[in-house]
């Protein structure tokens, strides 16, 4: 039965060149069948490579391009707010060193806005502001002395600081011990001048690139959130890709003012030093604030993308780094018209979301290792102790299960190519992955992967803004990452929910299961929303109604009532948090094998971080999976409808297998687990009616075999599939 | 070496007789050097008995000793607020059947106090409180009518329900299977007539009572907080000893009022079913309810007391059941003027308690099992399958330790004597523990044990008001209970302390360690006080000048000011609750062995309930031992002083050992550890320097040897204990 498609085999892959190894560069185009040519940061394509026929992508960053215009203007540099670190006083004056603990070669503290004016300075261990007649600022120092002090109290200072290296250029400049090499800065477009700048500059750049087919923009101009310290041991203060911490600045908040009718505090950003980030349940303020600077970066990036295309060339966006206001689900982004989208990309939930990106025509994968000595969490990767290899295919593992639901059209990789020269097994499989990948995005060719018919939607205080993201790359031990990373290949259609689109629109009619995983007080369980009876009243109804519910970690969490789940009527738990400890807790029956969600279960599973202390309320609940007298996996019927409780989620094939189970119980779909169904959980198929494809993947480094029931119900004896692989059959 | 005392060979044991059952009574009196026979609920003695020469207690509990003035004055039951169970509303009209899921058989609706004066209806979904006009209750059903409802929000009543089965005899009714005996019913002695009642009855028993020498108040008026269920699987609703609930009513609100000043309302109680358990940070309302409650109780015990004077008989009150409004560390509690105080235990630090009660002459443990069939947790005691020997052998292990440190001046046991009588080996071991309680007992004769020169004040939110208690028998897993019950035997002089202490008196002078052990929120912790800066500022200037500070699980912890340990400057480490996860770890050096605290630590310590997500702050911090990543022992020094922070404390040897190299160190105490000391922690020692006697004793079940340090240093030989055993040796 094993069978290739008419798959071609070349093309849909971008290959990142490099000057000096034009022959190195040629040589691997054509053996991984590249289409394209790429440079990188810190890497050009010579003049032999841009004109070897291939189309070439070349790359740009307009905030960091021209560093003599940022030195020429200070003033027009991106900042930021920053929370000094706390500084305790041991009597009634302290004196607090602004950028003390941060790295001094990313900031400079901004002595040009008012400091009265913009700043505030607090007491953290009262809570209180300190009125600004109590402190002044010595700008030959970069201290603010506060008087009037409590003795032990914690004294910290919000202000404005410029950001004078630009962060991914300081990231690879320092992670490739680039010396003395300049440090690039970033300027802010906010500024008329900076933006007239940067059209000139992209206007020379374009006549100075004739080869270049497609401008790669790395990417627009505010990069995600990532101040940096001074302490070796703790390299990063904050970093979270899903925050806008770097877009503020005095003449954006003076903008921000005319165009909402208010202006912020410093404190409405800087959040007692938790800031804005993703796990934080944003405020009015700050939800204000994206919706402003999604304005702001689509206008101006229209402006940008406009002249790429009246020279003939077409703009692709990096979704990553200095995306900050391009937000795919958001109606403006189409507005922008960029014709690609390229992300770098180690999960299938990040593949997800370059998938669903609207009004482009390509949608690129960078696929990781990226070609650096090291990965971004400082291990090797080309490095002797090393895998490059082994990297690549653990990544492709869980980036194939996306694919087979949601197609891109092109993968790539980006670095050095140098440094691959010397793995010659990475560059083996690379040649088949190359091909698989070919094999695969052909049968989404004029089909459609046989998708069962159960909709579920994700709710969360971000719903579709953070759609197939979380903070960055996969945020393990996060409930709400870990159940979007099984889900992201399961076959079933997913959408995101807020708690403001239930709120002003209900739950759509169309949706079968809600999904709510978290912790306490976070924004993927929703936090404070719970509190508003509202949504407790719409998600209570619609369950009595017929619908779904699977909670997962602390889902509907909130000390509220007297109760912690706020959902707990339909969960039919709690969880004990030390206050109830008082009240005898309901001695459940002892879990049963056997119920639709754990029959093929194994007698062990992990959930990763779980949490402990669950009661059932009553007899009305299930528990079918228990540890330590804390329910793990429960169930329960409410009016027409169903809730599913599981204590913990982590990406592994049984809990995926879980997870599909309890999605297609709480749907009253369980009769559809059997249609193209594969029963070793340790591999997964997926269906194309079209071409009568079926392909079988190992979610494993390990050999697999199983056997796959059909859509008429019928078994096909045992499919072997190796380790890492995938086979497609005819049926 | 070993050694023997010159100890009395009987006495200082009390029995419970019973009769019909003469001769066992009689003989095992004599086998186990009974001075005192007593009586138990459910058990007489008979003249036989009473006429033989021993001391008699008479057990007498006023509240439900005469049920026909009960059956004839049904307004002068006791009675509480107890909060309906939630009803979700499915419409705009909900009724709520008040006893729904409570015992029946329990309570009684209070119909005769206006409903509309004082109950609360509340829509618990949305928090907000129903106004009278839209609710009305129906007092043929028991039920409430709620108008204008909400669909899918749930409602809850609070009402006044009497109670009509006093919880104590309804336990033992139920427990010993009395079949159609009469339910005894509580009266309440804030009603004039109700007191007049009782003093008559006491008169009469009195009267009737002419071999009693002591009459055993079980207890005086108000018992516990204990509501039951009518789920068999839940059977009690809430169970906290140290819950004032039972003792409220219409009558004592009035009474409140007049002293006080204003009158608290249903929910002051309610709290959203939370009620004011033990667990919970007491208000100022539920603090006033308690003084006002131990002023009222003092008032009326003294009156009872002084007719039992006056007759000749001395007065002891066993500290539980009805023991609400008795608190050994208020000063009215000596005005009493009880003769004793009994307590039932299983635990050191309940020991300690009894210990430490001021003002009486005799302080006595009812030691466990108690005889009957099953145990309080209702495993069987002294039925088949029950190890009553096993049983009394743990516990002792545990008070033994306690005793050791602080005595008491007698032991005994309660029940059904015949249950006894077919176990052979629990009566051999009952001669020995007794004989080993009257050696013990006189070590302390002229002498106190060798105690280090350090002070430690366990600081919650109770402070001494819960002085060697919790909230009952030993809450496994609470860190405050597991800190206490470790610290009941460990050579340092140990007081408690309040936030309110703190806030009015400061620390005082001779405290050396301050110790903070709980969760998050709850009293142990202290919950709302650490956002409080007085209370940091005063705690940090201490520890700056040379204190000690030991936190255990969350302790000060409040999710306040961006941090959520709000003394991590001086513990070095706070926790990840999921809001600040983009906030980067320090990376702490590898845990490394050697250090003072984990000198003599196992590899693996079992901490029981621990707390995890714990990050070092920066490199001031030392990590002792870790686990994933998280740290479990950490030290730091601030100023002059020094903290620890342990993730969790589980009351074992090698924690016990744990917890004192902790005091130790954080007291800058180290040299004392190597005086009179056993090199095996699962072996203690305790000196009396007087009688040059020094006791070893083994905290195991195992045979255990030891070489202990003495007092110059020198080292003993090994010295070998059994199990459950101790050795008093000559030095």
């Amino acid at each position: 039965m094993p069978t290739k498609t008419l798959a071609p085999t070349t093309g849909s892959f971008t290959l990142p060149g490099e000057a000096g190894y034009e022959d190195l560069t040629l040589r691997l185009a054509r053996t991984w069948g590249a289409d394209t040519i790429r440079d990188s940061d810190g890497t050009q394509l010579s003049d032999e490579i841009a004109a070897s026929g291939y189309n070439i992508y070349s790359t740009l960053c307009l905030v960091r391009a021209d560093n003599a215009w940022a030195r020429a203007n200070p003033t027009k540099l991106q900042q930021s707010w920053l929370m000094s670190f706390p500084v305790m006083a041991d009597g009634d004056t302290v004196r607090v060193d602004l950028l003390k603990g941060y790295f001094r070669e990313q900031f400079r503290v901004n002595a040009d806005a008012g400091p009265h004016e913009w700043w505030q300075v607090f007491d953290r261990t009262a809570g209180t502001e300190i009125p600004t007649a109590q402190w002044n600022f010595n700008s030959a120092d970069g201290t603010v002395t506060i008087r009037g002090t409590t003795a032990w109290h914690s004294y910290t200072v919000n202000f404005f600081a410029y950001r004078i290296w630009e962060e991914i250029s300081m990231y690879n400049h320092v992670t490739n011990s680039w010396g003395d090499r300049e440090h690039l800065m970033p300027i802010d477009p906010i500024h008329p001048e900076a933006r007239e700048q940067m059209l000139a500059y992209l206007d020379r750049w374009i006549a100075a690139h004739p080869h270049t087919k497609v401008v790669r923009f790395t990417s627009m101009f505010y990069n995600f959130f990532w101040p940096w310290g001074d302490e070796p041991k703790r390299r990063f203060v904050i970093n979270d890709w899903g925050s806008y911490e770097f877009s503020v600045s005095p003449a954006a908040l003076l903008a921000f003012e005319k165009a909402k009718g208010y202006r912020p505090k410093s404190e409405d950003f800087v959040n007692a030093g938790l800031y804005c980030t993703s796990h934080a349940v944003p405020s009015k303020v700050y939800r204000d604030w994206i919706d402003f600077v999604i304005s702001f970066v689509t206008d101006f990036s229209r402006v940008c993308v406009e002249r790429v295309h009246a020279a003939g060339k077409q703009a692709y966006v990096f979704y990553n780094d200095h995306w900050i206001g391009l937000e795919p689900t958001d109606a403006r982004f189409v507005q922008i018209g960029f014709d690609g989208i390229i992300d770098g990309i180690f999960s299938g939930f990040e593949a997800r979301k370059v998938a669903a990106t609207p009004g482009v025509t390509v949608r690129e994968l960078r696929l990781h290792p990226y070609f650096f000595p090291t990965g971004v969490n400082g291990a090797p990767s080309f490095l002797p102790g090393g895998n490059p290899t082994l990297e690549c295919q653990t990544y492709w593992i869980d980036i194939r299960r996306a694919l087979l639901r949601a197609p891109v059209d092109r993968i790539g990789f980006g670095g050095y190519l140098h440094l691959v020269e010397n793995h010659p097994k990475f560059i083996r499989y690379v040649v088949g992955l190359a091909a698989e990948f070919r094999e695969l995005k052909e049968l989404h060719v004029k089909d459609r992967p046989y998708t069962t018919p159960v909709k579920v939607a994700i709710l969360s205080a971000w719903g579709t803004l953070r759609a197939w993201a979380c903070c960055g790359h996969f945020n393990h031990g996060n409930p709400y990452n870990e159940v979007m990373e099984s889900i992201s290949g399961l076959p079933v259609e997913t959408v995101f929910l807020s708690f403001e689109d239930l709120l002003r629109d209900g739950i759509p009619a169309d949706i079968d299961v809600i999904i709510n995983a978290g912790r306490r007080d976070d924004s993927w369980s929703g936090g404070r929303y719970w509190t508003d009876p509202r949504i407790v009243e719409k998600i209570t109804g619609w369950v009595a109604r017929g619908g779904g519910f699977i909670g997962v970690g602390e889902p509907s969490s909130a000390a509220h009532g007297g109760k912690f789940f706020q959902l707990s009527h339909l969960l039919g738990v709690d969880r004990e948090l030390g206050l109830s400890t008082a009240r005898a807790k309901y001695a459940y029956d002892a879990a049963k094998p056997g119920h639709f969600l754990t029959a093929d279960l194994p007698p062990a599973i992990d959930f990763g971080k779980e949490v402990e202390g669950i009661h059932a309320l009553d007899g009305d609940t299930t528990v079918l999976l228990d540890a330590n007298k804390s329910p793990r996996v429960a169930v329960r019927a409410f009016g027409e409808g169903r809730s599913v409780y599981l204590s913990g989620h982590h990406y592994s094939p049984s809990n995926i297998r879980l997870l599909h189970r309890a999605i297609l119980w709480a749907a009253r779909a369980e009769k559809y687990l059997d249609r193209w169904h594969c029963r070793n959980a340790s591999t997964e198929c997926v269906y194309y009616p079209r071409h009568q494809k079926l392909v079988v993947a190992n979610l494993t480094a390990k050999p697999q075999t199983t056997t796959v029931t059909l859509g008429d119900g019928k078994k096909t004896k045992r499919v072997a599939v190796p380790g890492y692989g995938c086979k497609i059959l005819d049926v």
